[in-house]
């Protein structure tokens, strides 16, 4: 069983890049949320705006970002990102997403992310649940 | 009576400009927002975030934005941004943002924004309400 | 002869949406000038990063922004932006976005921008240049 | 000798934060880049914009960011963003970007940058250049 990976490809626009001709590190991390979106929209076959009301959660809140800078992407570049979860975990889980850029590795990204709801009982406080079974499977992964 | 003016000044960061050097159009439009949030805070004395609650508002929804740009500003210039609402209506009402570099008009921005609350018998819509002859008055102006 | 329309849709993503839950206004001028690049490039067949060196220019400047917010747009909404040139002067521009969601309008946009090149006597300053005949015919339309 | 550190105050913006009312992920990564900049600025004693020309360098690429998010921030909240080298090497050197939110550590932040030069033969192409020891003594440090 592999782990099922979603391809994106995208342009690089003049609004993404700072005055140094390159894509602005900022908008990268933006890159790397719309991505999750759609990894999660592909594999569990629902609509991202409709993720939360599907699993009872609220959300897939961020706890840890990252990226390596290989090689800069600069205005009119085709970038091609794919991204997938490597590892779930109980109720948080990684994300990594790989930017190329004509086939060569530009930006090595992850993301860890927490399955979330409302707090049993305090629905002002939000609690880490466990990620269902099923949505691991869909993944292609186990849980460790 | 003036008109309540709120000025501030800031520096260009290297993310707010474009590979042209110079800062990419859509940051104004988030110059004027901060700007317009300011402006009321100062004006009407209380924190903006919670300016909602204190007038039983949900917000100042913007139903039109506009600006001219006279003049670029670049990486590490420091703009003045002048705000302030020209008109109020029964329930509407213009701000004016005047962006200046180095005493220079750079930007001329407007905004027209509705004063919003809850429509009376459907919670789910918005309607927009009459602004509080108080509120007018804390500006310097009168209604029109 | 009708004038050259570029229509493309996109998702609204989370990361474009503000605490209303809608697309915040400086997104919209974002979403623009993505889209008059990518008119340019479909009317004129030359990739959008090389329309500078093809043409001999140094770019496309923004003078007049505007948008009149009609409809919000809210996360997980697919949004049409249909573009064109309505006017053309001698050396600028005007360009119309008009979104629409779900066959709505939700927001009429508006740029005016210059066709623009390096000064004849001094390179170190920005002319605003006549558009070449054949620019304004590949838009189907005529110099006013 | 103790390390510098740059302190700055800011306030959380409505245009900063996400449907969650949070301020979203990528934001924080444009926080630092202008910490970055502040923190240099305030260190070497030269104005942001100028300290490549002063330097003789052509920038200070990023080559990793990072961030683990411990608590939220929103709307109306005022943070602080403590920034400082950790480390100076050879070449390249860590910030760090602490985010506290009343006295709470709410975001903590990591990016390695580049002392970038032209290449000696080969104007066209990047070097990584010697951080000059001056600059290191001036942020209280040595190079390891």
């Amino acid at each position: 069983m592999t782990s099922f990976v979603y391809r994106r490809q995208m342009t690089i626009e003049w609004g993404h890049c700072d005055p140094a001709g390159i894509v602005f590190n900022a908008r990268f991390f933006e890159f790397f949320d719309v991505s999750t979106w759609l990894l999660f929209e592909a594999a569990l076959g629902v609509k991202r705006s409709d993720l939360n009301a599907t699993f009872g959660i609220i959300g897939l809140p961020l706890v840890d970002a990252r990226a390596a800078f290989r090689k800069p992407a600069k205005f009119g570049d085709t970038i091609e990102i794919a991204s997938r979860v490597k590892t779930f975990r109980r109720s948080s889980f990684d994300v990594e997403h790989l930017i190329t850029v004509g086939g060569e590795l530009a930006v090595e990204g992850g993301e860890t992310r927490v399955w979330a709801g409302k707090h049993a009982s305090d629905p002002h406080r939000i609690s880490a649940l466990a990620v269902p079974a099923d949505v691991v499977k869909r993944f292609g992964l186990q849980q460790v």
